[in-house]
């Protein structure tokens, strides 16, 4: 099918920084596969860790300018986050510490059939208690782009900070993205429903998996779903399918592309991954097509490592990763 | 030294069950040995703990009416620990499950020199929003003896529940002992000093390690501290001198007991079960010499087990201890 590819509304790196908004955590995490925590068993941890921070910690691994408004704690798994991210070369001015709250943490494990059980602290947590500070409206004053991960809007200080960076950086002329990002754990309300509704709106960019395609828009079909969002005034929508593979759709047409096969050792942050290579990769210039190939790299280069950050990727370890990696 | 040690006030079991307050928490621990928690690293957890929480465990594994007055979170990390008390027999109906705050938690890596590192999230958890419920009030109303535990003053929420419960045990003469327990990282103000001489006067035994004998009353020397409080009324000073043993004071006299020589696994928790162990052999009319070889059975054998609370013992467990350990 035949697709403009080159050409994006996101191509415009030198207006300023990829910024994001959201939780800051450490995962343990579980080594048997079973149900719960309701026995001591053997973990491994604290990785860093927070679906917007995973995302962010990825933008600025690929060299591109990278900042994320959060707040942690005063102690060890904080300090960790913040090192960790500063390291990776983000922008970490607008994480604030705060110093009655400590820093959120997921623990997780995996059963059997592959799915989660999760205990988490984030509400009750630093993460809980994001504030729009001067160094968050500094940052968000400067920035290019505005990420949005869904998990960070069940966190209700999230939604203001959002709404004020939407604002400016939309008034900057700088661009939008969404990944609905849902958990059933993080269940979403009706304001939430509203707050997505607003972000659709505003969206250059969505980045759903499959289901959470319908969860957006409810549709009978994938392209139903897809059509009724490109009408909407989205410009490109890729859809993150994991072993299958990601496409990209656009009102003039989509492209897809397949994944690349790896020993999945942890899932946990391939998303995040996907969507931040997908987009570095466009406000960068590169085509849909690359774009969707190193993303899809970065994602499947991520679930070979143990903790849902430790495999963000540069762009010399992703052309590493595609040359020796075979695809489905 | 001749010392009339049958006789106690705390000698009346019959009165009701033994209480405290305070923190439940689970303990996450590191595996290997070294500083803090600022890289992922092979930990073992959750286990059921919190120093208050230890104690009326062992209280109640010993066959006595115990109860606790504390508040989990609604997860798995809390309900380990209901379920942990229940099964051990404790009065397990003042423990409130908070829907808006997680189980509090404690991390602890042991260094090379002995020394512990640990991030906790007490304040902000379920265990630092302890509420004098109706449940609470009830559980007070039948207690026969209030056990306060140094470490829950460090929580604000549970020194109001403390006096209303010293004043409501002392009313129906019931007896009042005092675990100073402080550790470096739950630091004492001035309004906790006000406390602790609260608590020293309306105190009938008081169980000291040897350094917080001169935190409790700045003095020369041990004989000088235990001399100050058993002039104060105290009736039973019993040092808690870990692998050297115990010594109880009274005005009449003291005693001493060696250890029992063991390997350690993880001391936490040792002081805790020493403690509800001497108090409970009293107040079931045991001898003083009796209740300090228990007791120190009781934190020998709990330091062979890996997790705090894993290793409280029932009497049954103690004699076989006893019978099959050497005394230092």
């Amino acid at each position: 099918m035949a697709l403009d590819v080159t050409s994006s509304a996101l191509a415009l790196e030198g207006l300023g920084p990829t910024i994001t908004v959201g939780e800051i955590l450490v995962e343990i995490m579980a080594t048997t596969i079973g149900k719960g925590f309701l026995e001591a068993q053997p973990l491994i941890g604290p990785f860093p860790s927070g679906a917007p921070a995973i995302f962010i910690d990825q933008v600025a691994k690929l060299g591109a300018k990278a900042g994320i408004i959060a707040s942690v704690g005063n102690d060890d798994f904080g300090q960790l986050n913040v090192e960790r991210l500063r390291a990776d070369g983000a922008d970490v001015s607008a994480i604030a510490v705060s110093q009655e709250y400590p820093t959120g943490s997921a623990f997780v494990r995996y059963a059997a059939d592959g799915s989660r059980d999760f205990v988490y602290n984030i509400a009750r947590s630093a993460a809980g208690k994001i504030k729009l500070t001067e160094a968050a409206k500094a940052l968000i004053g400067r920035a290019g782009h505005l990420h949005v991960m869904g998990s960070a809007l069940s966190i209700p200080a999230v939604w203001p900070i959002i709404e004020y960076a939407l604002h400016t950086v939309k008034q900057r002329r700088g661009t939008v993205s969404l990944d609905p990002n849902m958990r059933k754990e993080l269940a979403a309300g009706e304001e939430t429903g509203r707050q997505f509704a607003a972000l659709i709106a505003a969206a250059d960019l969505l980045l759903p998996s499959g289901e959470e395609l319908f969860v957006a828009r409810p549709a009978a079909s994938e392209s139903e779903a897809v059509g009724k969002l490109l009408a909407s005034g989205v410009a490109e929508i890729v859809v993150k399918r994991g072993q299958h593979g990601s496409a990209l759709y656009t009102k003039n047409g989509h492209i897809e592309r397949p994944a690349f096969t790896v020993e999945e050792v942890d899932p946990t942050g391939a998303g995040d991954c996907f969507g931040a290579t997908y987009l570095t990769c466009r406000r960068l210039g590169h085509s849909a097509e690359k774009a969707l190939d190193y993303a899809n790299a970065a994602g499947a280069r991520n679930v070979t490592r143990l903790g849902p950050m430790e495999g963000t990727s540069t762009f010399e370890e992703l052309d590493q990763f595609i040359a020796a990696t075979k695809r489905k």
